[in-house]
């Protein structure tokens, strides 16, 4: 099963590490992670989508827990929280395609971040299934390049995690 | 000097593992980092932002060339780069403060996606400056949580890095 874990740590030299080698130690693949600082600087945030047993997610969870870094770990579900990743599609374009392009991405409420004689650069925000959605669709003209930032998620409502 | 890094990677357990421990091992923190996969679904791209000695991270680029589930190290500069970032901001608000942070979002062409009697949700994409325009504006209502993907960035026009 897919699970999203918010994990608050201190922004330090190391704690990356130390987090990514409990996952590789248990063979466990990360499918995404997103880090960034949060409103405090000196606490960084990481948002990590795995999958596989959850038993085995239990026992690194509280290996995590244990790590002097590591401030707090939640698992947050997909039912109430908001879900979001960014993504950068730079697709083949000229002159004929170019206003198919620009359509597209009004439809998906993207944004046009870049334009050359042969190529656009699209920047798209949503969940998984939106950037799968127009990734496919934009495939037609050929994707030169893409980067997705990973999937952030907070809870919905005042509460933290 | 700060530096933002584009890695391709084959998308297997273990490599983050082994990315991080080498910037770990020459006491190198990283300042944000986002993964994801890209139009091939077997190669991952990390992005990576570092500041600190260049000769240092000669060494560590040269390093992660050397791995096997590396296919890719380039530095990305700011210039000629589309370079973004997102963010969820879970702010206090209340009938007396909610259209004036709905002004706000508007001004950064930010999104509302989530509101609560006491709190609202706004999405922004942007460069780090913007991010932390707003996330200064909003400071004054409260900030309950904040979570930042990391950098994400494209050279501009038709290349691939």
């Amino acid at each position: 099963m897919k699970h999203t874990l918010a994990v608050l740590v201190e922004n330090k030299s190391g704690v990356l590490f130390r987090v990514a080698s409990l996952f590789s130690r248990r063979g466990y693949n990360i499918d995404s992670l997103a880090v960034g600082v949060t409103e405090d600087p000196k606490i960084s945030r990481m948002t990590i989508v795995v999958h596989g047993d959850d038993g085995v997610l239990e026992q690194v969870t509280k290996q995590l827990n244990k790590l002097v870094d590591v401030i707090k770990v939640s698992d947050i579900g997909a039912d109430g929280a908001v879900e979001r990743e960014l993504a950068l599609i730079k697709v083949a374009a000229d002159v004929s395609t170019r206003s198919e392009i620009i359509q597209i991405a009004d439809i998906f409420r993207a944004r046009i971040v870049d334009v050359a004689p042969k190529s656009m650069t699209v920047e798209v925000t949503g969940d998984e299934a939106k950037i799968e959605a127009i990734e496919k669709l934009l495939r037609q003209f050929g994707i030169k390049e893409m980067v997705r930032t990973g999937k952030i998620a907070l809870v919905r409502g005042p509460n933290k995690v």
